[in-house]
């Protein structure tokens, strides 16, 4: 059994807030407050706003191979280039959609940048993806940890389309302290057989988990903790969720 | 905020089994009972199992085609011809891998074909999906309304891999009640614009939460209880989270 209870009563972050040290000063007044064992779902957004990672189309230079990708895919040029800029790959590109593979290893629409929800006035800004994640999701465990004496699991999520499915749900980018990927192969299943295959991708269902309790639009929450989760600490990183390349068995 | 309870003291199903009445019987005699808006989230094997989906590899016909294919997969061929039967058409198809389009529109893994915990003794049977799992889920849904005057949302999960990441999800093969896909598309956003592109997953975000509770291995669990989340029952089922063929846009 375990339950997700929203964070409620955060502030519109902006570049430059301390986002850890806010959390944990949120989670130190309770409701739902820190017990042990707890996972701290972030979405993308608040952690990408906060480190400052906004970026107004209209400053940016766009390269040649940017306009080319644009008109194939009839976006904005300016966007394109982020796009371009933030990732290592173009996976699939066709009129309204741009698939690459962002620098972080994950394969995902327009490189995950966002241009929803982001408060401008005037200005088309977009926000990218946070520097590294992982590290995040660090700071946002030892800012806890410090304030409270309990150290969280953490995960940064953000919501992903699927190729052969409709509708996003939420997955892992950024992971301190659950697993990522709990390995069942070699153990026994129910009859005693050994399981060949089975691993579970436990940070990418705890982040859809939690998109259930934060929902998106107007009365979306930035964050909501599970609770009554067995697991241990450990070091996997939001990289072991990455299946390599070379093992890309769908395409 | 919403829990995630599971469903204890279940037997071990076999074909000819009224799940349906057993699982009603079951949430009638209360922990964790049921609740209006609870949804109930239920494996498929269970389903599979109690509609007499097994079957011995030993009495299916190879065809030539499956005989190939199983060369090219490194798999049994009498598997890889129960696969062929259960698919419109082969995805991918390399030494360990081969995903087809299950004819009930889901794209995965040898046609969502298990054989594991089957509690076999000697000869080798595998499970096929349940025949209709849309049709599965309302059953269960009816008879838990027949029983407790409670009508729960109904979803029949089973565990899928994806291209790019690492680790299965449970995702929604069976809906009966709930959203499968909830459309926020022309909604505002928190700052008034317009969202573009989102539609949620609902379903098969609430399969899974519910592969959290439930696990895999020995100490599986077979069904849960998702109590706390907002949703209005409608006719969607799962198909409205098939994206269609000619959509594919990731491949």
């Amino acid at each position: 059994m375990f339950s997700v209870f929203p964070v409620g009563d955060l502030p519109e972050f902006h570049g430059g807030d301390d986002l850890p040290s806010i959390l944990a000063d949120r989670l130190a007044q309770g409701d739902p407050g820190l017990a042990p064992g707890d996972i701290l779902v972030v979405t993308q957004k608040i952690v990408s706003k906060s480190e400052g990672r906004m970026v107004a189309l209209s400053s940016v230079n766009i390269s040649d191979g940017a306009r080319d990708l644009a008109r194939q895919t009839h976006k904005d040029p300016a966007l394109v280039e982020m796009v371009l800029r933030e990732s290592s790959d173009v996976v699939r590109a066709v009129p309204n959609v741009l698939i690459t593979r962002h620098r972080l290893g994950h394969v995902m629409a327009n490189a995950g940048i966002d241009a929803s929800n982001l408060g401008t006035c005037g200005e088309e800004k977009v926000l990218l993806l946070p520097e590294d994640p992982d590290a995040s999701a660090a700071r946002i465990a030892d800012a806890c940890h410090a304030r409270t004496g309990i150290r969280p699991g953490v995960i940064i999520s953000d919501s992903f389309g699927r190729p052969w499915r409709i509708g996003t749900t939420n997955v892992a980018i950024g992971v301190a302290g659950p697993p990522a990927v709990i390995d069942e192969r070699g153990k026994p299943d129910r009859d005693g057989r050994i399981m060949q295959v089975t691993q579970i991708a436990f940070a990418d269902a705890a982040a859809g988990a939690a998109g259930l309790a934060m929902g998106e639009g107007p009365e979306g929450l930035p964050a909501c903790v599970l609770r009554g989760l067995p697991w241990q600490h450990g070091d996997q990183t939001s990289r072991n969720l990455l299946r390599p390349a070379g093992e890309d068995l769908f395409r």
